[in-house]
C-alpha cells in the first residue's frame, strides 16, 4: 500500500480498516530497516499513527510542519517519496535520520538538536503573517525536549505573540532514558486526570462537611460546574504561557486525533494538543525496553546486540572509574542531561543514586547547577556529547571558568560520530573548551588514559574538560603508564628527525601508523602524544619545534580554532619559527556515513595524512626530498 | 546608620521605624554613587527593602543567598562590611557591580548573566543535602530573567527533587526595558488579583443562574472555599513545576516580607515567593524611566545626561540604517534579546513594529526564531551583546551555519566593555563565530563601515554576523569609501616594507597610530584593514606574507582562537612561511575599569603595541636593527 501513497489526498482516501493496515506496513518497513541500518526506533514506531493524522489533515507542503530533533520523522519520510530510497537510511549519501530540506520540500528545515521546533515554528508563522500568508504551521515535539528551556522561551514568546501556530505535544513519558523533573510530573497528571474529576469529587468532599449537605444542592452545583469550567483549567501551564490546550488525546486513535487538528487548525491562536503515545508501539521488544531502542546500531530480529555493542564504550569505563572515584571520595557526584545511558552513567546512578543527577534536555542547567555545586565543595562530573555541550558554551565560560571551579566536563562523541550525521558532529568542541580561560582540555588516547585522567581531575582545583569518542581501545602501556599524569604534559612516543606530530586523543593511533608509513619510505617521523591541548607542554612543543623540519598537528575537530592554531599560537607569542601543517576536520560540513567513511571525507585516513607530510615536505626542501 | 551595620543581629535589633530611616539612608547611597560611578540604578532602588528583610531572616552567611545577575546586589554590599568602599563601585580595582566571592565571603558566587541563579541554588541546596548541612539557601531573581530558559529548566529539576529551597521572584514588571513574553502578562495577573476573589466572583455568578440560588447555599459555599482552596490554586504554573507559590507580596512592606520569608525558610520543600516591586522606588526619574536608568553612565541629578551619550553610540548608527533598509525592502527584519534600548533597536520597533521582535531575555529563542523566519525568506537581523550571544552558540551552528540561512547577527558590546567587567567582556566572539562553517564575520573600522556592511549582508545568501563595540568614530573616507564591500575583501590603508599589522574593528585606529609611531622610529610598517576575519582575502594575505619581515594581527577579542590563529592557519595550511606576531587579548579575565585601562591590561595601547613590535623585529635580527 506504502509505495501507492503519493499525496496527502492518496491519504486522504483511505478508510479506516486501510489506514489501520497502512500503518502496519509503516511500522514493518521502520523495524526492517532500523534493525538493518541502526536509527531511531522506538519513536519512530510511536509516533505512526500521529504523523498519519497531520498529512491527511493538513495540506503539506503548503502548510509547514516541523518535528523536533527529526528521529520521529521515519513516518513522514516513508509518505513524501522517500520509500525507495528509504533503506539508504543513515548511510553515507542515503535518507538523513532527521529531517533534511535537501532530500524533500516537505522537510522545512535541517533538525538535530533538541528543543528547537517551537522556535523555528513561531518563525515560520511571524513571516507567513508579515507576507499575508494563510497556511498552518505545526511543531511536533515530544516531552523530553520539552524540558528544554529554548522550549519554554519559545513558548512564552508565542503564546504573547498570539500567532496562529500548533504545538503538538507528542507525549510518550520519556525523552531518550525515562523522563526526569517537574514538567514530567505535571504531564502524568494530566494524562491521568479525566477533565474536571478532580474538581467535583473535591466539591462532593468539601459538602461532606456542611449541614446543609444533600442530594438538592449536588445537582446545582453539578450546574455551577459549567461555570468553573473557564475558571478552573484542568492545565495550568500551557495555558499561563498563551497557549489554549487541548488534550489529552489517544495518539494511535487516528479517527480522535484528526478531529482535535482539524480543530486546532482553524484556531487564530497558538494551540497545543497534548497527544498520549507509547513509544515502541508494535515491537515489543522497543515497547518493554525504549531506552535501549531509542538510537540502535544495526542488529537482527530476536538478538540483543544493542547491548553487546556498549561492551568496550569509552562510557562504560569512564563510569566505572568514576564509581570507583565516588566510593571513596564523597565530593563526587555526576550530571548528565537525558543520556544516563548513552554516556555510561547509569551505571553510577546505580550504585550513587543520592549523588547522581539527570536534569532532563538541559545541558544549560546541568552545567550551571554543577557549578552550584562545585561552589558548595563538591566535585561534580557533568557528562554530556560534544555536540550537545555546544548548548552549554555560555555557563561553561561565565559561570565555571570565570569561577575556576572544579567542574570536569566529560565529553562523550568527541570528533567524528558516523551515521548521526552533521548535526551531531563532535567537531567543535577543541575550539569552544580548547580556548577559555582557566580551562584544562585534555583527550586520552586510550582507555587506560582515560581513568588516568579522570584520577587526575580529582586533584585540579579548577576546570577539566576531558573528551573522547564513543568507542574505546587499549594501546598497551606508553611510557608514562603508571606514573600519574600531570596537567599539560605531553608524552613522547615515538621520535624522529624530520617530521614530529603532535596528536590529540583517538589520532595518537592514527599518527603512530602514518609515523610506520612514513619511517618506511626514509622519513623520520615521531609522535607525540598531545593529551593536554591546554594547558601545553610548552617544554616539549619548544624543543621538538627547535629540532624538526616539520611539525604536523593532527587532531580529531575543526582545525580553526583548534589544537593545531593553538600550538601555532603559542609558538608565534613566543617568536619560534618552524613549518607547520594543522591536520584535523577541515573547515566543512562531514555528513553522515561510517566514522571510517568520514575520517576519509575529512582526510584523516592513514594514507591522506602520510601523503599530506610527505607533500609538504617536498615543497620545503624543493623537491630534493628522497622518494 | 548605615555604617552601625555590622550584622544580622545588628539589623534585627532595629525597629520598623528605624528600617524606613535605613531603607532611606541606604537608597540615598545608591543614588548618589551612581550617579557619580554609573551602575544599576533601578534595580537597586527596587530591591532595597526586600533586601533588608532577607537579612533579617537569613542566618548570612551560613545561609545562601544568591542575586540572580547581581544588579540588584547593591544594598547587600551595603550591609556587610562594604560601605567604605561603595565608592569604588565600577571602577578599577573597586568594588564590582555584580557579586564577587573574592569581596565578601557574604557574595556566593560571581554573578553577571541571567537565569542562572535557581540552576546555581540548587546546585548548593544539594551539596546541603549531601553533605547534610541544614542551612538555607534562596535565588532572588527579577521577572526579566525568568524568561530566559535556563531558569526555566532549573525549576522544573528543583521542583521535581523537592529539595528545600527558596526563589524570591521580584517582579517589577521590567526585565531592562518592558518586559516581554505570556510570563509577563501572567504574572501581572497574578499580580492583580487577590486570591480567591475570581474563584469566588466565578461561584456566584454560576450561582445566579441556578433556580435553587438563595442565602443559604451562599454560606455553604462560603464553607466548601476552604474545601476548594487546595484544589483551585490561583497559580498555575509555579505549581505545575513543583514549587508552592506565596504571593504576590508588597516588596516594600518589611514587615510582610519579613513574615512570608519566616515561613518559607521552614518549609520542607521548594517554594517561590512572589514579590512586586517598584523598579527605581525611591528616584523619581528612575521610577518614570526605569529603563534609562537601568545601567547609567555617571551624570549629576537633574540632567539627563544618560540620554545624551547614546548620541554617538554604534547601536544608532545601526538602527537608522537598518530602518532604510526596511522600508526599502520588506524582508528584513528585527530581532532582540530584551536590548532594544542598549542595541538601539527601538528606534527600529518604532519605524517598523510589525516586523521587530524583542523575545525577553532569550538569545537561544531568539536566534532559532530567526532562522525560522530566514527559512521562510525573510532577512532577520539579530542585534545582541557579544557577551550574551555566547547563549546562542549551539543555535547559530546548527540551526543558522548548518542550514547556511541569511540571518545577519548585529554583535554589539563587542570587545572591552569598561565597568561591567570580567562576565561582560566581549572577548570570544572572534572565537566563537569566526571559526563556524559558512560564517561571515566582519568588524567595521568605523561608522561609516558600520553602514556599509550592514548594506553588504542583504545581498549575503548565507550567514553573517558583524561585531562592533559600543561606541562609534569617524575615521573618514578610505580607499574603498564610495565603492561596495565584496565579502572577505581587505583594505590596505597604508603600506609597509618591514611589518604589516592587519588590524581588526577597532583596533584599526590603533594600527595607524602605532604605524605612525614606528615610521617615525625607521620602521616601516604598514596597516590593513582585515575588514573580513571570515572568510579572508587570501590574495592580500599572501601577497603581505611574501613581502613583509614581520606580520601584526591585532584584534579586539582573545588571541585564542581568534583572528590571529586564522591567519595563521591560513598560512600554515598554504605552506607560507612569514614571522608572525598575533596581539590581542591575552588569555586571562580582564577585570572591570574604563575601557583605557582595560587597554592598557591586554597590552592594547599604542606604546605598549609598538614596543612588542620593534622587540620581535630586534629579536628577528638579533638586534642589528636600527634603533
Amino acid at each position: 500500500m506504502l509505495k501507492d501513497i503519493h499525496s496527502g489526498d492518496d491519504l486522504r482516501a483511505l478508510g479506516k480498516g486501510e489506514l489501520t493496515a497502512l500503518a502496519g506496513e509503516i511500522r514493518q518497513t521502520i523495524i526492517r530497516t532500523v534493525l538493518a541500518n541502526g536509527g531511531h526506533l522506538s519513536s519512530n514506531l510511536g509516533s505512526v499513527e500521529l504523523t498519519l493524522a497531520l498529512h491527511r489533515v493538513l495540506d503539506l507542503p503548503r502548510d509547514k510542519l516541523v518535528f523536533d530533533v527529526g528521529h520521529q520523522s521515519y513516518t513522514h519520510k516513508l509518505l513524501t517519496g522517500r520509500l525507495e530510497k528509504f533503506g539508504t537510511l543513515r548511510q553515507k549519501g542515503g535518507l538523513g535520520g532527521f529531517m533534511r530540506p535537501d532530500e524533500s520540500p516537505y522537510d522545512v528545515c535541517m533538525t538535530g538538536h533538541a528543543s528547537s521546533s517551537i522556535s523555528t515554528a513561531l518563525g515560520l508563522a511571524r513571516a507567513r503573517d508579515i507576507m499575508g500568508g494563510s497556511h498552518r504551521v505545526v511543531a511536533v515535539i515530544g516531552d523530553g525536549a520539552l524540558t528544554g528551556g529554548l522550549s519554554y522561551e519559545a513558548l512564552n514568546d508565542a503564546g504573547h505573540s498570539g500567532t496562529r501556530l500548533i504545538v503538538v505535544l507528542n507525549d510518550n513519558a520519556m525523552s531518550i532514558s525515562r523522563n526526569v523533573g517537574a514538567m514530567s510530573a505535571y504531564l502524568t497528571n494530566l494524562r491521568q486526570s479525566t477533565p474536571y474529576r478532580s474538581i467535583k469529587r473535591g466539591i462532593r468532599s468539601g459538602l461532606s462537611r456542611i449541614p446543609l449537605a444533600g442530594r438538592g444542592i449536588l445537582r446545582a452545583l453539578e450546574k455551577v460546574r459549567n461555570a468553573l469550567r473557564t475558571l478552573f483549567l484542568e492545565d495550568r501551564f500551557f495555558e499561563a504561557l498563551g497557549f489554549e490546550y487541548q488534550g489529552p488525546i489517544d495518539g494511535h486513535n487516528i479517527r480522535q486525533l484528526e478531529k482535535v487538528l482539524r480543530r486546532a487548525a482553524d484556531c487564530p491562536h497558538p494551540v497545543l494538543i497534548h497527544v498520549v503515545t507509547k513509544k515502541g508501539n508494535g515491537y515489543a521488544p522497543a515497547e518493554e525496553h525504549p531506552d535501549r531502542f531509542h538510537g540502535v546500531a544495526p542488529f537482527f530480529v530476536g538478538t540483543d546486540a544493542g547491548q553487546g555493542e556498549q561492551a568496550v564504550e569509552n562510557g562504560r569505563i569512564m563510569a566505572a572509574e568514576l564509581i570507583d572515584m565516588a566510593l571513596r571520595d564523597l565530593r563526587v557526584c555526576a550530571v548528565t542531561a537525558a543520556m544516563p545511558t548513552g554516556t555510561g552513567l547509569s551505571a553510577f546512578a546505580k550504585a550513587c543514586p543520592d549523588r547522581f543527577y539527570d536534569v532532563g534536555i538541559a545541558e544549560e542547567h546541568a552545567v550551571s547547577m554543577a557549578a552550584g555545586l562545585a561552589l558548595a565543595g563538591m566535585r561534580p562530573y557533568v557528562a554530556v556529547y560534544s555536540t550537545f555541550l555546544q548548548r552549554a558554551f555560555d555557563q561553561i565560560l561565565t559561570e565555571v571558568c570565570l569561577q575556576n571551579l572544579p567542574v570536569t566536563l566529560l565529553v562523550d562523541r568527541a570528533g567524528l560520530v558516523g551515521s548521526d550525521g552533521a548535526t551531531h558532529q563532535g567537531a567543535f568542541d577543541l575550539m569552544y573548551l580548547g580556548n577559555l580561560p582557566g580551562m584544562t582540555l585534555a583527550a586520552p588516547r586510550d582507555q587506560r588514559d582515560l581513568r588516568r585522567l579522570l584520577q587526575l581531575s580529582l586533584s585540579m582545583e579548577g576546570p577539566m574538560a576531558i573528551r573522547y569518542p564513543k568507542d574505546a581501545f587499549d594501546m598497551g602501556p606508553g611510557m608514562q603508564e603508571g606514573g600519574e599524569l600531570k596537567p599539560g604534559e605531553w608524552e613522547l612516543l615515538m621520535d624522529g628527525h624530520d617530521v614530529m606530530i603532535l596528536a590529540v586523543g583517538r589520532m595518537v593511533e592514527l599518527a603512530l601508523a602514518v609515523s610506520i608509513e612514513l619511517n618506511g619510505k626514509q622519513l623520520s617521523c615521531g609522535v607525540m602524544d598531545a593529551r593536554f591541548i591546554k594547558p601545553m607542554d610548552e617544554e616539549k612543543l619548544f624543543q621538538v619545534a627547535n629540532r624538526v623540519a616539520l611539525v604536523v598537528t593532527l587532531e580529531e575537530g575543526s582545525v580553526l580554532g583548534g589544537f593545531g592554531c593553538a600550538v601555532m599560537e603559542k609558538l608565534a607569542k613566543a617568536g619560534v619559527q618552524v613549518p607547520l601543517l594543522p591536520l584535523g576536520i577541515p573547515d566543512c560540513v562531514i555528513e553522515q556515513g561510517s566514522i571510517d567513511q568520514q575520517m576519509e571525507d575529512a582526510g584523516l585516513t592513514c594514507r591522506q595524512v602520510s601523503e599530506r607530510i610527505r607533500e609538504r615536505m617536498l615543497e620545503l626542501f624543493h623537491g630534493d626530498q628522497q622518494d
